[in-house]
């Protein structure tokens, strides 16, 4: 099985760990397990769920898949240095992506080099003070780091790492699924789209 | 503030419950306050992931908005006496929604009169077995009562109980921030025609 470490802080967006997750297990019968990856045994969202980590930081360093998710304590996370130290994250190695905010944490792991990335008009001032450039665009990807910026881009991040494991008919068997009812055909063919055409 | 239970049972779909939860909760300042409602301390996910719930079933009876979620076991709710006494709905006097195998609550529940619903592929023949009509649609509402189909389309359940509390704009300013940056126009514009072009 490809494993897959979906890294989820305290203050937490569910749609950012949870679009990524649900959608990525879909594939679970076809060879990848997506695990809510957690610093803590328990951790709260920003909304007060409080959820129980599936796997602990040593997951990151054995997953195949590592996707960095969003909240609203990743400033507080990018500047404690024990988290940032079991972030322990190999671009040769691993997929790698961040949503929104994790954008921020790649940044200040100097994962990024010259790429610029995908976030959130919140932490956009951050990463740019990283001197890190942002893109008005929900998805980029250049080799095996990928960000996305807005919550319901998480959809695209879980659409990339299925695309570049199990390959584009996975892609169109998960999106199929779990589509709008009616709106599966445009759903598949625009994921395919923003991906593919944002691909480097 | 207008609560909004989102009853979660165990073996639920994340994007299902947090869909609608998280997009509502953006809505918090303006007057929203949705909370994952549960029939046991703790519920997992079909997933494995294990939530602390926010709210009792108490609550449902107190709130102005319920939403059933879906989820792998809704067949054991709806065979469950006991867990059904607890869903005291009121179509007169709240808001009421289910996404995809929450429909087949609805139904077993009487609620639905002759409406026809919205639903996922898997749920469809036993919402059939009620008696009621399925439609190819990822949306529909009438009246008081809503039904979605498809996980992505919890996104259009939260969009109708913003709308039916605040108004259009609140909608506008929800999808405009969870929007995949760079899709905030499109994305507004798509889930008010959904939601607009399939409420009675």
């Amino acid at each position: 099985m490809t494993q897959v470490a979906i890294v989820t802080f305290d203050g937490f967006n569910e749609l950012d760990s949870f679009g990524a997750s649900t959608i990525i297990n879909r594939c679970r019968k076809s060879g990848l397990d997506a695990w809510i990856t957690t610093p803590t045994p328990t951790v709260t969202s920003m909304n007060g769920v409080q959820i129980t980590g599936q796997r602990t930081m040593d997951f990151i360093a054995k997953a195949d898949v590592v996707l960095i998710g969003s909240g609203v304590k990743t400033r507080d996370v990018v500047a404690d240095d024990q988290i940032l130290s079991m972030l322990t994250l190999s671009p040769s190695r691993q997929l790698i992506g961040a949503q929104c905010s994790g954008s921020l944490v790649l940044a200040r792991l100097g994962l990024l080099g010259d790429m610029p990335v995908c976030t959130d008009v919140v932490t956009r001032p951050f990463v740019e003070a990283c001197d890190v450039k942002v893109l008005d665009k929900p998805f980029h990807a250049v080799g095996s780091i990928a960000t996305a910026g807005g919550c319901l881009a998480s959809q695209y991040l879980a659409a990339w790492v299925i695309l570049r494991t199990l390959g584009e008919e996975a892609v169109r068997s998960a999106f199929h699924y779990v589509a709008p009812v009616g709106e599966e055909d445009t759903t598949v063919a625009h994921v395919l789209d923003v991906i593919q055409s944002s691909t480097w």
